[in-house]
């Protein structure tokens, strides 16, 4: 079993910005074991005070489009004007195979040997709901740790973006340009969640299908209503090859920022992901607890299928599953 | 108190297509009343088996887009085809004054007085967690009683149009043409959820305008990816006062129906949405038992603003919360 430290010393250690204690901290929060999870909930409230101070940025884009080359260069371009980059993950370890990188440090290899940069590589093993919520966790302990820009990467392709949406405060949707490239694989709905569509390896002979594919966003994204933020989402193209565009994308997430300041969206939609998070924890440990009691389990296998198939109804057996999770005497059936 | 029948006197009313007593059944889901529910839940479980034979569509669009005047055109044309149609409202009542016309069932005259319509006006001050299985018990009665075709209609300006997109096989987006008017009000992550979009009220001096719209929609959509049914959302034009491009939305609705069909999406999507429905149903049903806790109610009311302004971890009174509700004694912190 590995050690474990005492809560003032997992504190201490990720609030003087120690690496190592970071990395520990996290590997705590991600744990399964019911009392590693009661330090880490203590150690998240302990630094919650110390939280809050970094830029949140979800990065998305389907497996080929650069992801890990774009984080690279753009965090070697964050690091260069001065703000400390922590790079999380979340990706599901069974959707590695699709193109995750981070579980490979080596692949940035310039970023991870900065000084000013942290990287952690995907959790393994962990079901979605878990890594949504201990990638919150880790977050938090970065900001705690003093990181000015946290970077979260989800692969385009499955359910973790609404997860990740649901923690950063600017959403970056990474694509290609090319005849029907654009829509390789990418989920539907994805599109409208993103802040900003960065049209990445806009270089060499691609620079003419970048731009027409930009303008081509440009005019469709237009026609799209604006959120709750009131932003109407930017279209640009970069290169992480040649480093062109990266630092306008900078320039804008700081203009984003300045204007959802302002506006009192930067708060108000931490506050509510806040009472998200709330919601969904209850969800999660609600549903733990329910979906351990035997009578449940039992009653679920038989029914599961038949709801599906159209023969049971849902609601009946939600019924029948909950008064046998509250009066287990009665229900035997 | 109004007057309850018997199980089987409600079956037997529903399964002979009786108007009075399909009402009354769906009354009777829509309580508020644990013994009422009970007898509901029981009912939708003994006519499951005459359900699922409609085409299940949902309309949804801005107030102001028209929904009240296509869904009796659309209604009309469709009982013309020889096609019974039930019409069912999703719309928590506090938004009425927004535009929902279905609580004033004289709006649709013509379609509220044909024998082959059934127009089923809001439900009166029910939250939309209630609406939305509410809707699908009256959805499901509907189609016992023999409807070929249910219209599901939508505000789309809430969070409604999530839970009615999770219970039609088709969803339809109803747009306005005119400079800036396609966007009016319409809330973000919509456009991504249509089945199709129709430019409505296209007729007069507005037809330049809704074929100009219907172009640059057309082409903006086509940036946009295929959802896992593999449909390339369409834009049509039509008008409910001509009566122009209604018959051609409904076959291209019967298009998709017979694509879908043959490609098992219709009956996975049904099923997928069996399961979501049982989910959501216990996720309300255990949150319900879980709010009226009193120690939860306690902790809840002195914490959660705490978890708003960031000052209180949301994992942390999660994990409270639910050691409170399984162990009451041990906790009154």
């Amino acid at each position: 079993m590995r050690k474990r430290f005492t809560l003032q010393e997992y504190k201490e250690g990720v609030l003087s910005g120690d690496r190592t204690k970071l990395s520990q901290s996290i590997t705590l929060a991600e744990s399964a074991l019911e009392s590693d999870l009661g330090l880490a909930s203590d150690l998240v409230q302990e630094v919650l005070p110390f939280t809050g101070n970094s830029i949140r940025i979800g990065i998305t884009g389907v497996p080929g489009v650069g992801k890990s080359t774009f984080i690279e260069a753009f965090g070697q371009l964050l690091v260069e004007h001065g703000k400390s980059v922590a790079v999380l993950a979340v990706d599901p370890s069974s959707q590695k195979s699709k193109g995750s990188i981070l579980g490979d440090k080596t692949r940035m290899e310039k970023l991870s040997s900065d000084k000013r940069a942290f990287i952690r590589p995907s959790p393994t093993g962990a079901t979605l709901g878990g890594v949504s919520s201990k990638t919150r966790e880790a977050m938090l302990l970065c900001e705690a740790a003093g990181f000015d820009v946290i970077l979260i990467e989800t692969v385009g392709v499955g359910q973790s973006e609404t997860a990740v949406k649901g923690m950063v405060d600017f959403f970056l949707l990474l694509m290609l340009a090319g005849a029907g490239d654009e829509l390789q694989g990418i989920k539907k709905g994805i599109m409208e969640m993103a802040d900003c569509v960065v049209i990445h390896k806009a270089d060499g002979e691609n620079q003419s299908n970048a731009k027409r594919a930009k303008s081509a966003y440009k005019n469709a994204l237009h026609l799209f209503p604006l959120g709750q933020n009131n932003w109407s989402t930017p279209v640009m193209t970069a290169s992480s090859l040649t480093g062109e565009g990266l630092s306008d994308i900078w320039e804008m997430i700081q203009i984003y920022n300045l204007q959802m300041q302002s506006s009192g969206f930067w708060e108000s939609n931490r506050a509510e992901q806040r009472l998200n998070w709330l919601d969904e924890n209850l969800h999660f440990l609600l549903g733990k607890f329910f979906l351990e009691h035997q009578q449940v389990q039992e009653l679920l296998s038989k029914n599961r299928k038949r709801v599906e198939n159209g023969e049971r109804s849902p609601l009946s057996l939600a019924r029948d599953l909950i008064s046998a999770f509250f009066n287990p005497k009665k229900n035997d059936k």
